[in-house]
């Protein structure tokens, strides 16, 4: 047993249906006067409702997916210009993105009102996208102080992307018991968080405004995000980001398909995983427990599906050896790698 | 599903028989020129080995049980006197207490080595003693920055005060489960420590010497400690609060004995912890669990056998339903805490 945990300072309210109160609460704790409210898209319905009674200078609307450069000067110029002292974010990662990019060059402090299950507003990560080029970071000062998660506000996500963003905060957990900085305090929060998300999704198909759902799947969402950052990326983001650079596949849909070929590779290999995954899907093995939640959720079985041609799966193969993580619990090789792809693009269960 | 749960901030450098080099390494980062290394008793020796190789200005050997708040001004007056700007505690609470009342009026940031499984060093909980009255409190600057935990420190700890210890420990965990302030995050860490101490001591009784038990007590005592700040003092604690302060019984022992029979009053009405702490014993039931660790450790049965007069029986049980927290799962009623109370005197297994 050896290793460094850095676990990052973060207060999470954890309150559906209160989003105004907590939000209000955690305003005034931070002392803040003038807030700079951001969101776009259809969380400023949310916002203007969750935020009505802040002291607000600013509300930011111009949010666009993956922060590009020029949308993130001008959020941080219009911090500037309205004397901000606190951003607040309401939204997805979007949302939390364009906040983070403020804050990585303001020092800011954000409350985030996450309304999806993306997990950002849980990690120290941010990006910024200029020519189609993304660049990621670590910083401290874009983590946000607190986080208001109210379940009441993902009632309206669609159950397609419910599911879509929850089956990819799955692969974070999973993904998180053998990534390269992975540890036990990583897998003991992405166990907890793989049996939040497992109870919470099928309840989340089967009535997506019953709020019992929507409070599991929102707090294995944030554990996922919280394992994921601290572990970093393991076989299956390899994977996953391979397969989405060469051919364009949907980023949530591979990640759903590719989720049971990579733990049918790496649990045989990981007794530790293995049992901590099979108790946390309450199934008799972790294959079993995905195989099981994939079928209740109707998930996706192929990369043919998603139009990956067959030709492209001995390029993917060789990519994702040359991109494979050290330390990843079973050796890879082209040959094994090859066949994890191939069955995956049929669609076949995992051998 | 409501909580607010505050994830304080906090390295953990795991790494048996390299406290050196990780010391120095986090010592390097905190950019630490004038060290005041706090140790006393049998933590000097130790202290002395891991700080050899850094910019030491003062050893501080008058560490007293408890922080005596004179000795605390005196550690106060020597970092002030040696211009200090970094402490490092070696040893079990006493010596992490002492580097606390210092960091507590001075904000100097600690580095604490542990050599008990005490787990003061991860939370923000500082105490004092004053004329025979402690005064206790939370602050943040008193958490230490950094934890070394080097599992091979603590082998020289005598088997008898390791399962002391460790029950304590362990009673952390199970506590934590129900205690006021208990969230989902605090009983997903506490169901880690308990599978931890669990598996842990019964190796540390078998070979004292054996890294394996203890590295896994000691990661377990972490975890008790992170959780049980969060979540608070529950029942068990008050029971052992009330006994401990009418009767002069032995901390460690108390807690050993009190443990099955408040999670047997407990666990029928929290079938969250029930099922989480069955899970984490690995045993069809969380009692049965217990029952099975404290017959391999060889723990004390009763409070008989501590010396608590059976005519105390009754005079504490009024004291601990007076002090008993809110919100405890199953109601708190005079005859039931008396039943409880005469049972753990009388040291029959649990009702």
């Amino acid at each position: 047993m050896r290793f460094v945990h850095d676990t990052l300072p973060q207060r999470v309210r954890f309150a559906s249906g209160a989003a105004t109160e907590e939000l209000a609460a955690e305003v005034a704790e931070l002392g803040a006067r003038r807030v700079m409210v951001v969101a776009g898209g259809s969380g400023r319905e949310i916002a203007d409702r969750v935020t009505a009674g802040l002291p607000v200078v600013h509300r930011h609307t111009d949010v666009v997916m993956h922060v590009p450069v020029d949308v993130a000067r001008r959020a941080r110029d219009a911090a500037t210009e309205w004397h901000a002292d606190t951003l607040v974010c309401v939204g997805g990662g979007s949302a939390t993105g364009l906040a983070k990019a403020v804050a990585l060059t303001t020092g800011l402090p954000i409350v985030a009102v996450p309304t999806t299950y993306a997990g950002s507003e849980a990690t120290a990560v941010w990006g910024l996208t200029e020519d189609a080029r993304k660049t990621t970071g670590t910083d401290p000062r874009v983590l946000p102080r607190a986080i208001v998660y109210d379940a009441t506000l993902t009632r309206s996500l669609p159950v397609g992307l419910s599911v879509a963003s929850g089956l990819n905060a799955l692969a974070h957990c999973v993904d998180s018991m053998w990534a390269p900085h992975s540890d036990p305090v990583d897998r003991a929060l992405a166990a907890e968080g793989v049996r939040a998300l497992s109870g919470g999704l099928p309840l989340v198909v089967k009535d997506p405004h019953a709020l019992d759902g929507r409070e599991r799947t929102l707090y294995g969402a944030y554990l996922a995000a919280v394992a994921f950052a601290s572990a970093g990326s393991g076989l299956h983001h390899k994977v996953c980001h391979v397969l989405g650079g060469m051919f364009g596949l949907p980023h949530a849909q591979t990640h759903a398909v590719v989720l049971p070929h990579v733990l049918a590779f790496n649990a045989p290999y990981s007794p530790d995983a293995e049992r901590l995954l099979a108790s946390a899907f309450g199934a008799p093995t972790a294959g079993e427990g995905l195989a099981r939640l994939r079928a209740a959720l109707d998930a996706p079985r192929s990369l043919r599906s998603l139009g990956m041609p067959q030709e492209g799966v001995a390029a993917a193969a060789e990519a994702v050896v040359a991109a494979a993580p050290p330390g990843n619990p079973r050796p890879v090789t082209l040959a094994s790698i090859t066949e994890l792809v191939q069955t995956a693009w049929e669609g076949n269960p995992p051998r």
